[in-house]
C-alpha cells in the first residue's frame, strides 16, 4: 500500500502541512522539522509525486532546455544561469542535447512526451522555424539568443546582432584600421548573417575602408583556429571582427602559432564577453552580450506563458557594449 | 475529451503502432510516416504522456544529473557526454545545479518528488555522504568522479586519484625537478586529498626531493590564478602538480603575469586533459582522465540499477596516462 503524506506526518510527529512544505521548493520549514520529515520519509519509503499531481494540475514544472552547442564554453555559463533561475522558481530543466541528434522533429516529440510546461531554445544557430515548431505543437516556447524580427512567431530574447556588427566595424575604423574583415560563425546561423550585415553596412558607408569576410564551420575553438590559419596564409587583414569569443580564442591561437602578435600584427574583437575572455592569458577585447539579463528575461517570459499560453509573441533586446582588453590597439 | 493515439492514427492514415513508434525514442519509423503523424498530432493537440504511463510502469525515464561546478570547462564536456549517452538510451537528464544551493537535503527531496529513475552525482568535491543519502532514500545512484574506497556505499565510477598523485610526482622527479609542489583544489574535496596523498608518498620515498603543498579555494581559473600568484610571491617551487586543468590554466596566467615562462622558470602538470588543455595557446602537459569511459560506465550502471535496485555497490576505476605538451621540460 502506498505510503501517504499523513503516514509520514504521524511518524515524524509533525503536521501534514510541515511534510508538504518539506517537499515544496522554496517553502519555509525549519532545519529540525525537515530533518525529522526526511528521516521518516526514508524509513517509510515515501515518495511525494510531483508527476502524479501533474495529472490533476496539468503542470509538470519541467522546462525543456534545448541546446545544440556543447563545444562553446559560453554554454556552461548559459546552463548555470538557466538552471539556477529555473530552480529558484521551482521549475526543473530537462536538458536536450541536439549537437548530434540532427532530427529536430524527434526532439519536439520527446519534449511533448514529457509534457514539459515550456521550452527554451538556447541557440543562435538553430533556424527560427525550429522554435516555431514548438509553438505549432501547442508548447510555450522562448528562443533565447535568437534572431530579432519585427514579426516574431515566438518570443525572442537576445541582442540586436546587426547593431553588434555595426559596433564592431565602428570600433575597428575608429582605431585606424583600414583593411578590416569579418570572420563569422556558420554561414547559415542568423547571428552570423546579422553580424555580417551590420558590419558591411558601416564599411560600405566609410570611404577608404575595405573589407573581406569568411565563415568558420562552427562556433568553436577548432573552427576559429582553422579559419584564421587559412586567412593568415592568404595574407591577413589588419583587424578582424570574429563572430564570437570562442572563435576569437581559436583565431588568437592561429595568430600565435604563425609567430604573429596581437594587437601589433593583427587586431581582434570578439563577441559575448564570456568568463574566459577576461582570463589574463587571453585578455580579449570583445562586445559584451548581457547573458544574465537575457536568461532572466527568458525565464520570466516562459513562466508568464504558463498562465497565458496564447500570449502575443514579443522580441526583447538588450544593448551590448565593448569591453576593452588587449587585442585591439588604442584609439 | 482527451485525444487518443487511435485518433491520431485515423487522422494520419497510419497504424496505431506507427503513431506509437513516432513518439518512442530510438524506434524505427520512416521520415514520411513521422511527418504525417506529427502533423496529425499537432492538428488534434495530441499529447503522448510518458509521465502518465509512468504511473503504471513505475518508470519516468528521468535521471537526475547533479553537479556543483559550473565554472570548470570540463563540465561542459561532462554534460555533453551524459546528455548524449542518456538520450541514446531513451532517458532524460534532469539537471540539478548545486553550485549555489547549499542545501543538499533539499536537492534530494526535489529529485524524489520528480520520481527520477536514478541519480548521477557528477562531482569529485561533494562528500561521499551526499551520494549515499540518495541510496538511503531508495534511489539508484552512481557517483561519477567520486572517491574510490574498498567498501563503497554506492556505485563509484572514476579514477584512482592516489595513483594520479604518484604518477605526477614520478613525472616531475624523472624530469630532474627536485623542489616540487602540489597546488590542489579545495582541501575538503576527496579528489584533492587523494591526489596529495599519492604525491606525498612518492616524494617521501625519494631522497633529495622536497615538497610543499597548498590548496586553491575551488576548481576554477580564478582560484588557480590567485593561489599561484601567492606562491610566486613567496618564492615558487621548480615545478607544480596542479589539482586539475582549470587550476593549471589559472596558474599559467599568474606565471605569465609575473613575467615568468613555462617550462623554463616553472614546470606544470595538470589533470583531466579537457579539450582546452590541448588548445595551442595553452598546450598543457596533463594527466588524461578518460571521461568518455567514466560517463559511459556510469550510465551503464545507473541503467542496470533500474532492473536491479539492490545491486551490490561496486567501484569502477579507469587508468590514466600522461599527455605530453609544453609545460614540463623534457626528461
Amino acid at each position: 500500500m502506498a505510503v501517504t503524506l499523513k503516514d509520514v506526518a504521524l511518524r515524524a510527529g509533525v503536521s501534514r502541512s510541515a511534510v508538504s512544505r518539506t517537499f515544496t521548493e522554496g517553502a519555509s520549514v525549519s532545519d529540525k522539522t525537515r530533518a525529522k520529515v526526511t528521516k521518516a520519509a526514508n524509513e517509510l519509503g515515501y515518495r511525494p509525486n510531483a508527476l502524479a499531481s501533474s495529472l490533476t494540475t496539468g503542470r509538470t514544472k519541467l522546462i525543456g532546455l534545448v541546446s545544440d552547442n556543447f563545444h562553446n564554453p559560453i554554454f556552461l555559463e548559459v546552463f548555470d544561469l538557466f538552471t539556477q533561475g529555473l530552480q529558484e522558481r521551482g521549475l526543473r530543466p530537462l536538458l536536450v542535447n541536439l549537437s548530434q541528434q540532427k532530427d529536430r522533429e524527434q526532439a519536439l516529440n520527446l519534449l511533448r512526451q514529457y509534457s514539459v510546461d515550456g521550452v527554451i531554445v538556447a541557440s543562435s544557430t538553430l533556424p527560427p522555424s525550429f522554435a516555431k515548431s514548438f509553438r505549432e505543437a501547442g508548447m510555450p516556447v522562448v528562443n533565447s539568443f535568437g534572431r530579432h524580427t519585427t514579426s516574431p512567431d515566438v518570443h525572442v530574447v537576445g541582442i540586436d546582432n546587426v547593431e553588434c556588427g555595426r559596433m564592431a566595424a565602428h570600433a575597428l575604423i575608429k582605431r585606424g584600421y583600414r583593411k578590416i574583415a569579418f570572420m563569422g560563425g556558420p554561414e547559415k546561423a542568423t547571428s552570423t548573417q546579422d553580424r555580417l550585415s551590420g558590419f558591411l553596412e558601416v564599411v560600405r558607408g566609410t570611404p577608404g575602408v575595405s573589407q573581406t569576410h569568411s565563415f568558420a564551420d562552427a562556433y568553436s575553438f577548432k573552427a576559429g583556429r582553422e579559419e584564421m590559419a587559412c586567412l593568415i596564409s592568404d595574407g591577413p587583414a589588419e583587424a578582424y571582427f570574429c563572430g564570437d569569443d570562442v572563435l576569437s580564442i581559436g583565431a588568437l591561437s592561429a595568430i600565435q602559432s604563425a609567430g604573429l602578435t596581437t594587437p601589433t600584427d593583427i587586431g581582434l574583437i570578439g563577441l559575448n564577453d564570456m568568463e574566459m575572455a577576461g582570463w589574463d592569458n587571453i585578455a580579449l577585447t570583445t562586445i559584451h552580450q548581457p547573458i544574465q539579463q537575457i536568461i532572466a528575461s527568458s525565464i520570466e517570459l516562459v513562466t508568464a506563458m504558463l498562465d497565458d499560453p496564447e500570449r502575443y509573441p514579443e522580441a526583447r533586446l538588450f544593448p551590448c557594449h565593448i569591453v576593452e582588453r588587449g587585442t585591439l590597439r588604442g584609439t
